[in-house]
């Protein structure tokens, strides 16, 4: 892998006190090619602009995978990535569902390594905060034909992260639109996926929601998850949320959230979860909490969930009576190195560069 | 707009007698951007790559849209275009759905007109030959949000076309995978929709056949489309297709072929289809033909539909036998202005440039 470094760093542009999410990249960016079926020209780069062609399979037929994925700083300024096997390996999974080329653990690993560890300086100090790191793998054959790509470019970009919610949500339960089809790609990180569910989402938005609760398409009758979050429901006792499904994107978050609250001694069900059974908890007021957690959010509740025009109010709880607020914790205590892994989730980086 | 004219014309490389489709674009392209709500640098300049951000939205959440369309040429080389209109208006239902800028009419026609005019030498001159057409909306914000760009990129470029399949077409009726989701963005030209069809079909290609035939997510017993495809039955002397909704793609070829037909005075149902009527059809030997048709492949007709693992052959009729190589040459005589057009469909190229 070559190696070319940025001679005009950026950092001292970014107000690390005033994180918007997204809108600044690191220095560098890792990029692969994958042509003739082998990858090659592998090189952590300067962030900056890359040629295409406007005849690019990834504009006219969507071929494209992304993960999401984190680095944290604990209090000796050393870095942390958390689970980025996790996301290698859902990546690759999306990948041949969208009959795009794997990507070997080599690339994926050695480049998000060299590339965090010579922009560790972007990796925020704060609790909560983060530098998200966002693989992505895309279609670059120039031919118009409707048949997928024989090369790609597989590239690893990043950008400083905050809280990505700044308070609970309002979340409408949809009735209508769809995210996902059974038999379709929804258990994937395409690309298609989100910008199908930016129209719906809008809508929700005008009536004063944060995002859409996504039901199956057949029967908009059982829950499956929300806007780019796995959720869970503190429902008799019991910590409920939907059984993985292909329809359901399988979430690190969600499942790291599972296993911390096995810890806990928590009751868990991984199961078909009925809008009915959420609908009748809030109107009985056996629900007392709802949560979505994933990558990006990390974990946030849910303060309102509407269903066919009316809103129901999850209990007002303290803070410290929150079971979200507490795994919450549990989980960024893992991430920033404040409490052992019993997991094996953290992964030092190592200062190579 | 701009005119840049390309010094260098590629034409002389162009093999009209064995034309691949999608592998060679015509010398120019048109390019307008859609920056701070008002559409700027407009140009028609020499087809190239362009620069674009790793961090450009369309890459990561699937904001993009298309269209097909083609040119022809009558035996003086005049060029015509094909209900252009009609493309212009579905790329702006797309691109709602996706909650995407609609594209003023001003910015899709002139840049058409005047693209496929300078290009007019590209467009071939056989009966069934045309220049392959393919305006592309996508979305260019840098910020990693999941949420709608507010800045776009409209281009067409275009490519010489021979007849898209050359023998009659062997067809799976597909029980396990989707195409789309009810609520979701089957009726859309969205990119994604293309990426999620190419593992099911390479299945279904490494099976023998051709394409699949989709069928409704839900219970995959309502036949849908084929792979981009509209599809039509000739079943108890009646042309059956099924009724539009936004699971299927609204094909202006489908509805030219319904105008053509009716014209004919056949009868003719636009409805739900069920996949028992086709195998009832297929084995009492009452489903004469079956046939696809769209801008690519104009209408093609099927000689093998399969189901549960049991291949139905088709009757073995004669070319002049068949309703679909009837509706297939009536189309293309009208394109090629070898017809009257009672419809209005034609619109001839002026020469601008």
């Amino acid at each position: 892998m070559k190696i070319e470094r940025s001679f005009h760093s950026r950092i001292k542009k970014m107000d690390f006190e005033n994180i918007s999410f997204g809108n600044h990249y690191s220095d560098h960016m890792y990029y692969s090619e994958f042509r003739n079926g082998k990858w090659i020209n592998s090189i952590i780069k300067p962030f900056g602009n890359i040629m295409f062609s406007p005849g690019s399979l990834v504009f006219h037929y969507g071929q494209s995978v992304f993960e999401g994925m984190k680095a944290y700083k604990d209090k000796h300024e050393e870095v942390f990535l958390f689970r980025p096997k996790e996301n290698f390996k859902r990546m690759n999974r999306s990948a041949i569902r969208l009959e795009m080329t794997t990507i070997p653990e080599y690339i994926f690993m050695n480049g998000l390594k060299n590339l965090i560890d010579i922009d560790r300086d972007w990796v925020p100090k704060k609790y909560g905060q983060s530098l998200y790191i966002r693989p992505i793998l895309i279609a670059i054959d120039k031919c118009l034909s409707a048949k997928p790509s024989n090369d790609y470019l597989f590239m690893i970009i990043s950008t400083p992260a905050d809280y990505y919610y700044k308070k609970p949500l309002k979340i409408k339960i949809e009735e209508k639109y769809s995210r996902s089809a059974s038999g379709g790609v929804g258990f994937t990180k395409a690309s298609g996926n989100y910008a199908s569910s930016f129209y719906p989402t809008r809508l929700a938005k005008e009536e004063g929601f944060d995002q859409i609760l996504w039901t199956d398409s057949s029967t908009h009758t059982l829950i499956e998850e929300s806007g780019t979050m796995n959720v869970f429901f503190w429902l008799k006792n019991k910590l409920i949320t939907p059984l993985s499904n292909e329809n359901i994107l399988s979430g690190i978050t969600c499942k790291s959230i599972l296993s911390l609250a096995k810890e806990e001694g928590l009751e868990i069900e991984e199961r078909k979860l009925k809008v009915s059974e959420i609908i009748d908890g809030l109107k009985n007021k056996i629900l007392k909490e709802a949560f979505g957690c994933g990558t990006a959010v990390v974990v946030t509740y849910f303060e309102i969930i509407s269903y066919k025009g009316k809103n129901f109010f999850l209990p007002d709880l303290l803070d410290k009576e929150r079971i979200s607020i507490r795994l919450r914790k549990k989980l960024l205590d893992i991430q920033h190195n404040l409490s052992v892994d019993p997991f094996g989730w953290r992964l030092k980086l190592k200062r190579i560069l």
